[in-house]
């Protein structure tokens, strides 16, 4: 029997319309597996590398939310040419999933614990009118927004907190501090976005932050309003949890890892 | 028993996105009635306006294809005041249809007798990245166009002529000359655009010249194809026809009514 080389670990960055799809975490319901990101790419490389193949991404995005650099690590034996991979796994993918880069990666690489930050777009779409064909990629806010206010408490945001205020109740995570290394709002009218780089993000912090922005963007929060959920670690002094059509996942920085 | 009031003509201008119908014109399967943008703009009127209606479009925009100005007329008792009509109208349709005006009409009005012009726009997406969250808006194109070579083609298209050769065949039309007021290609990249504005469009005709200008800007074809498609008459001179996901009637033009 001839021996397989010795695997080699993959890094790959994936662009994706989260609409439909269960998330990206691999789920089984009843009825049988469900469609999710992860399961549809592992099932794509299974078939073009031809051998058994687990993939792990580094953040698990709820059903809905879409990205634009997920990135996510597989072990496989080398059976094609590093350079001709992304195309054969994009032309087995479908059209909803978009494979920008596969790489070579260190043997101990990690896309969860070797993420040095993160940053995720809200996208709002502002005006009086329904945005159609974006519909699945933004959310719609009729009411006119005061992006200056926006700003204001988008501001308040930056720096090391605790966020507990600002995540969802039964997150599991044993500290709710957290980085947010920049906070602030574009507007790109009709949208408009609101922009949060972070060291890492509690289950739903980044639609609860959006979701009080909003608050604030509509008049119904003053932008202080941001501390006092801060300070008191309340969920309820903070805005609602926006649904998760409007998120994006935009990129997640590695750095150059550090020879032990 | 009260008499009611006369009913009243009105035209309603409506913008949609195809994807999830199956086209404007209602339809029965043996299943049931399918999922058509008149169908459920009927269906609303009715539930709104608490009696029996009967909507028609200006142009059957076939499973797919979007308006961002389609034209369609009813009559109905008045039971809502005409400026709360859109928004009471609005507030009941799903997401994907957007009324964006009701308008009393005249007695006659016909959206189809009356229409003097419209304007078609095909959106081609030109990049080798997938569309993702547009892909149900454009079409992908993978090849970079010539867009010079296209507006060349386009330019040929202008005038009044006999259009047979960019028709499906068993178009069922007993004339095939219409005039093209104008045919441009518009560069917003990563997309192309082909903006047609003519009196009348035969089946699948624009979906057809998009199809030859795409050829042209491939390099497939030369610009001077045009001309042979239209001398000839012969389909097969013509590009194909592309898919009805890029397309978007714009807008219709009707003239003031001139009193008999």
């Amino acid at each position: 029997m001839a021996e397989e080389p010795a695997p080699q670990r993959y890094r790959m960055t994936v662009a994706y319309d989260g609409s439909d799809f269960h998330g990206w975490q691999k789920q089984t319901a009843p009825g049988g597996e469900l469609r999710t990101v992860c399961g549809v790419l592992e099932a794509t490389l299974i078939r073009v590398l031809r051998q058994p193949i687990r993939l792990w991404g580094a953040s698990r995005t709820d059903a809905g939310v879409h990205a634009r650099g997920q990135v996510a690590a597989f072990d496989a034996s080398p059976r094609i040419p590093i350079e001709r991979m992304g195309r054969a796994i994009n032309s087995r993918l479908p059209e909803d999933v978009d494979v920008l880069e596969v790489a070579e990666a260190e043997a101990d690489f990690d896309p969860i614990q070797h993420a040095v930050c993160k940053q995720y777009r809200y996208r709002i779409f502002n005006t009086a009118r329904r945005p159609l064909e974006l519909r699945r990629c933004v959310w719609h806010c009729w009411d006119e927004l005061d992006t200056g206010a926006m700003a204001d408490a988008a501001s308040r945001l930056t720096g090391t907190h605790d966020f507990a205020g600002f995540a969802q109740a039964h997150h599991g995570r044993s500290s709710t501090v957290r980085t947010i290394f920049d906070c602030h709002v574009e507007t790109a009218l009709p949208e408009v976005h609101i922009v949060v780089v972070g060291d890492g993000f509690l289950y739903n912090m980044v639609r609860i932050i959006a979701g009080t922005l909003a608050e604030v963007g509509r008049g119904r929060l003053g932008p202080e309003a941001v501390d006092a959920a801060l300070s008191s670690g309340n969920r309820r002094q903070a805005g609602p949890t926006l649904p998760p059509q409007g998120l994006w996942l935009e990129w997640i920085r590695y750095d150059r890892k550090v020879t032990d």
